[in-house]
């Protein structure tokens, strides 16, 4: 089965060396890329390290060259409109191809009008990697949890928030734990982004409008972030056996799906608590399953690759490709 | 799709409960039981609380009579041989039956010769329900982590423990909690099954055998109990931030898998400790995903139900059935 990358940073380079490794497993063949700097196309197959030329190439005049099955998306997030990304998986679904992306955007602020679009087209849109990396969410969900309605949603789902919370209970100053953040590879370019909230938002209504068809864009996510908090603070409450963790919940109304965005006071031993900094986790409230939930600790680029991954097995699993 | 059941106890009401309510999506049709009390058979459908009958039928017989495409075994764990769990499941797949099971015992004793007899007779042969209920464990592996490998497996798995674990940590001697979790309907027929390990050492075979090709038996689990601990002695670590859970673990080591079952010494802030005796959890150590797991939280025999009923809808899924 043959890939068209849209953008190519950090979680492009690792899928590139995964699926590398899993050649003799599943040969796909990445057939071209494109990105701000230009594109690179050949239909034997790109280089892990591809040289980027002709820049001033339109993503759809790209599309309309680049041989494949599925378009993967992986550009940068824009958490107000979803945009470009949208526009690219637009462009790809008009054109009959399947659609992967890590890109939260286009799931937490346009998911109902691609789904449908994804239907109508006949083309399948899988976004796995966008929570949680490459731990199975929404694939729980559609793979494992048949039959089963979620009622409510609650996850620590931002690493950044979560280091900087770590170092300020280690003592340090709020600007230091940023600093580590961003020193690990974890913070996103603009960590005013993670520590305010923003990323968990949009995870909080990628997850809600996937797992309980909730139509919400991040923008309507009740949002307070960690930045008020300090070492103080956060002794204080260690010193009464509780933990403060970023926590994005949703839950079904009379109003339809409300969600929100916190820095919450836990129990120490909550699951969403603990972890000293490095465990995502998301707890499912179910009908049939009471609560249930998934965690995975340390995760990285590798990690949101896998996920990438797991999404172009399942569109050869299902179009009966590779 | 027609279900013949093999044991009618507080699984098999709560199953044949969730079927009824299902009915509308999913008509699956309860055709038969058998137990030691006799059995009961109707190609209509029988009632969720059927009257049995014809004491001294084989199980071998029934199933030569019963009209079905599934069987689902829910007898009482033998976790020594897990017989006669083992032989009713080789009398369902010679006779073509796929086999849905919530019994321990022939995935921690028999998994290899199972799965090779189902493949060769072309039957499924699932048992989701055998570890943490209905959470996703097997089906986990199965459907969303394609291609990664599990290099090794912690869980707290066995309520009873935890209960016990909780009531002590509250001051109460040990026998008080082995009466609670008996009040709670969570304690099997004998608890010391339970507070010796032996059920945690069968999950762990279960995992092993299925996720890690182990080819083990319970009785080579290395394996302690919590009979040895006190209130005086869980206070004492509570005072350091430490808390003490009945693990289960499995590791590729150079001479195969090794199974181990301990009350260990974790900080309280691990995921393997925390939840106040409600919460069951696994963790999965992997090649591309690192560390990744499941919980629930206060899982009961609906929820054992619920694993029994997806595997249903997969075993429908496959054979195009329902």
């Amino acid at each position: 089965m043959r890939l068209a990358l849209i953008g190519y940073g950090n979680v492009a380079r690792a899928l590139a060396h995964l699926l590398k490794q899993k050649r003799g497993e599943h040969p796909f063949v990445v057939t071209g890329a494109v990105t701000r700097r230009g594109y690179v196309m050949d239909p034997a197959g790109i280089p892990p390290d591809p040289v980027f030329v002709g820049t001033g190439c339109t993503v759809e005049a790209f599309l309309d060259e680049c041989p494949c099955e599925v378009v993967v998306e992986l550009t940068t997030l824009n958490p107000v409109d979803g945009e470009p990304a949208v526009s690219h998986i637009r462009a790809a679904m008009d054109r009959g191809k399947h659609v992967v992306t890590a890109n939260k955007g286009p799931v937490a602020c346009a998911y109902r009008e691609l789904r449908e679009k994804a239907a109508a087209r006949g083309v399948q849109f899988l976004h796995e990697a966008v929570v949680m990396d490459g731990t199975p969410v929404f694939n729980l969900m559609r793979h494992t949890l048949a039959g089963v309605k979620v009622l409510g949603i609650a996850g620590v789902l931002n690493s950044t928030s979560q280091i900087v919370l770590g170092a300020m209970l280690r003592g340090l100053p709020f600007e230091e734990g940023v600093a580590e953040a961003r020193r690990l590879g974890i913070a996103e370019a603009d960590p005013w982004y993670d520590v305010e909230g923003w990323d968990s938002a949009c995870k909080a209504a990628a997850l809600a409008n996937v797992l309980m068809d909730a139509g919400v864009t991040p923008g309507e996510v009740d949002r307070k972030g960690i930045t008020r908090l300090t070492p103080e603070r956060l002794a204080e409450l260690e010193a009464k056996g509780k933990r403060v963790a970023l926590v994005s919940r949703a839950h079904r109304g009379r109003e339809g799906v409300k969600l929100r965005v916190r820095a919450e006071v836990l129990e120490r031993d909550d699951v969403l608590a603990g972890g000293n900094g490095r465990r995502s986790v998301l707890v499912l409230e179910t009908d049939l399953m009471g609560q249930v939930g998934v965690f995975s600790v340390g995760s990285q680029v590798e990690q949101t690759a896998y996920g990438v991954y797991a999404d172009l097995l399942e569109v050869a699993r299902i179009s009966g490709g590779v």
